[in-house]
């Protein structure tokens, strides 16, 4: 069944029993995979590379991954600012080594050893949300906030059972996040899953660094969960103006979208949603 | 209403306006917070401590949320390890300074440079599931595969509902992740809500670490959403016997339980659950 999903043998309680009279079924079940990657950066040439970050991740994607995550952290800016991104070369078949080695072109800048994941702190004692934010406004390199898309409310209503219908990996385990980019017009372009909901939407941002799609003007991203402030941050790395969540957002990610000048849509489920920042892109 | 929750104007659509016919109103909803939180480790004395992680998390609990998270990452053995931990004093009221400053005991030896959610790679290109098992191994102070609790699956039945009837931030933003330590009498001892499952986690364990509760025998945790490695880590560090998910858990999070000796339970709804190691902890 590939890497991405494995099966383990559980023990099925139904207290109620309704299906076959028994309380207790040993049986195999179906889960999604979990494994580290470790993704590691630095110049061309034959020399070892640092490792930058260990991700918890479901193989599949690894590449995109990793440079969905370079990008959306503002190591590099477009394809042309990697050399070669590879899985380190195992012996076995399928790759297990779940090592993903990425040589940047010449003069591009190596992560500092300090490195990623790390919030700029300005004053002596003190970091808050809206330093945060100021970190990201100045490593995104695009302006979403003149994005002239609009979205019929009803089209922005049927995207979550498109997403779930695209979902093979949910349907097989029940433990996957996913991220869809949609056009405009409501089409499915690419959708990744994965047990991490940043993984997922990394993963779609590399397919869009290697595809040269960036900045993704003009399209929709949807995730199955929460819409956090990391999610918001990468959408926003990646140029696009609405991102919309199944879910809740959190209150900084409504301040960063708001700041953004980006769409931020919650709670999409059935026929209702809310509308955070942006409301303009919404036509009812 | 505190820091752990912040209204926002939101424009709501309801494309089948059941409600009052209106399609679109503007109207507050209260979110969950999110802000960023610094966590200083280092030797007690007068100088600065390092800054050793920035994690997004709802504000409340923090030291609590420290101490949790140094003690999963196996960096305090108990709260004789800390001198002193406190929020940054900060001029304003609240305090918004989001740094936990945290003084070790004499003795304690301070994080390595490269520090913690690293997991050690022994190859030279090569991490898998297997050594990230082996090292939280070696870390973990407790011998969970012992512990003699067993649980009523009508009794583990019961434990959402008792989480969620708990859950007063997710009533009024749902958005909130929570984690719940229960009794094998499925009495709620504590529970903590967060914009991150893996912060929720760290605040029941760093508040069983301030209240020398450690090892956590006999208990049963329980987590609104999934399972992942991270979670099932976090469970053996502080001695738990049984962890139980709302939700899927991953491969990863399945073999790390099953090395531990662990019970590790998931789906757990209504009047059914899947066990997928430790079988002999619940009595049907």
């Amino acid at each position: 069944m590939g890497r991405a999903a494995d099966r383990r043998v559980v023990l099925r309680v139904d207290l109620d029993a309704t299906a076959d009279g028994r309380t207790l079924t040993r049986r195999p079940d179906t889960l999604a995979a979990e494994e580290p990657l470790e993704i590691r950066v630095g110049a061309a040439g034959p020399g070892r590379r640092r490792p930058l970050s260990v991700t918890m991740r479901t193989p599949g994607a690894d590449l995109d991954l990793a440079l969905g995550f370079l990008f959306a952290e503002g190591l590099i800016r477009s394809a042309d600012d990697v050399s070669t991104a590879q899985l380190c070369a195992g012996a076995e078949t399928p790759n297990t080594y779940n090592v993903v080695d990425v040589a940047l072109a010449p003069g591009v800048p190596e992560p500092a050893a300090e490195a990623s994941r790390q919030f700029t702190t300005t004053s002596a004692c003190g970091v808050c949300g809206k330093e945060s934010i100021e970190a990201v406004r100045t490593r995104s390199m695009f302006d979403v906030a003149g994005d002239p898309l609009t979205v019929p409310a009803e089209l922005l209503a049927e995207l979550p059972q498109r997403l779930r219908a695209g979902q093979r990996g949910f349907d097989r385990t029940g433990g996957l996040h996913a991220a869809g980019l949609f056009t405009a017009d409501g089409d499915l372009v690419v959708l990744r899953e994965d047990v991490g909901r940043h993984n997922a939407v990394d993963k779609v941002i590399g397919w869009a660094v290697r595809e040269r799609r960036l900045p993704l003007a003009g399209y929709v991203l949807l995730v199955s969960g929460r819409a956090s402030f990391e999610l918001t941050q990468k959408a926003w790395m990646a140029g696009l103006p609405l991102l919309a969540a199944v879910s809740a957002p959190s209150t900084l990610a409504v301040d960063l979208a708001a700041e953004a000048g980006m769409t931020l849509v919650g709670f999409l489920r059935g026929r209702t949603m809310n509308v955070y920042t942006g409301a303009h892109r919404v036509s009812a």
